[in-house]
């Protein structure tokens, strides 16, 4: 079936929300651990992580700062610091309950069943049920004109991870780690490692390595 | 294991892209079609796309300007509209070796063996075998200063799927149409549905959808 433009303007907004949110993909799904600077933590899901370089190590995602990752935004913004951290495929309903607007006094942690760990320095919160973690440093904001979203972009500061996941030359199989994926506003997906290739050449088919 | 940002500091260059790339975790890989105002095809895989908004489509995806991906860079400047594909797991070989640095005057899709497939009004190529094409108009170039990387933004303009793969709410299920997910540089994934969860609410637990 097509769809085109015209189409897509006339659907109803929660419709075509759901399409082209679902239509860009399965993405690795975050969580976003941050502290505020009277003291409440807060922690909520994100999908939308790119990787923007490797040197210096620098990461950003998409906020939308009208919604309820006002309060992530607004911590970041206010202590220069947050946490990333990846989700088991079993806590899925967990990461998902973080999407719900509770009170900016009500941490998500406690609510939805996820338990704080304070890895010094940070003072962000990390999930203590994460198979990955990662604490970032905010480095830019950078305003998205066009519709008034915000692209945030920090730099890697720490990782913890198990080794077994972390191959010799640098690769970490996510998939190893049975981390969780989704896709649009509620879709959630787990992985199956196909196989990594060789480096691209112009006159060599790549293999399996 | 613990890695600090003074190891991070310490890799070796191309260790830590490896590593840096891969810990972003798994993504949905597209195959970008753009077509030069000379009349060269040119496809090229990229994994780095984000759902900026929906009222209006606008997704983005992250481009160096240094790399294979310039002639693609180019083309989108200078003709204003490229084509976005999912892959079929079936074809990762060959989108994996379109990230080889071809000579700007070879096309990719025959040397990595895919079909060029015109939608008119569209002059930017399509990819025949992709389950899901969509036609993008660009919209904005946004310079991420900190790297030197940009954020090149485009608006939905064009959706071809099976229709089997659409809900009734818009939920479109990519791993329905067996598409390929990536991770890192050179690793590729295939994904298995989990369930979809009920919006989330303070005073309710999510339930399968």
């Amino acid at each position: 079936m097509i769809i085109d433009s015209s189409q897509l303007n006339q659907f109803e907004n929660r419709y075509r929300a759901i399409l082209i949110n679902s239509l860009a993909g399965i993405k690795q799904a975050f969580l976003i651990g941050t502290k505020s600077l009277d003291g409440n933590s807060n922690v909520a899901i994100f999908n939308s992580l790119v990787h923007i370089g490797a040197n210096p190590p620098l990461w950003g995602f998409i906020c939308r700062p009208d919604t309820v990752q006002r309060d992530t935004l607004r911590n970041i913004l206010e202590t220069g610091q947050y946490t990333l951290n990846m989700i088991h495929k079993d806590h899925s309903e967990n990461a998902h309950q973080t999407s719900a607007k509770y009170p900016s006094n009500v941490s998500e942690f406690e609510a939805c069943g996820f338990t704080e760990r304070i890895i010094e320095p940070f003072t962000a919160p990390f999930v203590e049920e994460a198979p990955i973690k990662i604490g970032m440093k905010f480095e830019e904001k950078i305003n998205i004109a066009i519709n008034g979203t915000l692209l945030i972009i920090g730099s890697i500061q720490y990782i913890e991870l198990d080794e077994q996941w972390l191959s010799d030359d640098g690769f970490i199989d996510v998939a190893k780690a049975n981390t969780l994926t989704c896709a649009g506003l509620d879709a959630y997906y787990e992985n199956k490692f196909l196989h990594r290739l060789s480096y691209a050449k112009p006159e060599k088919w790549p293999s399996n390595i």
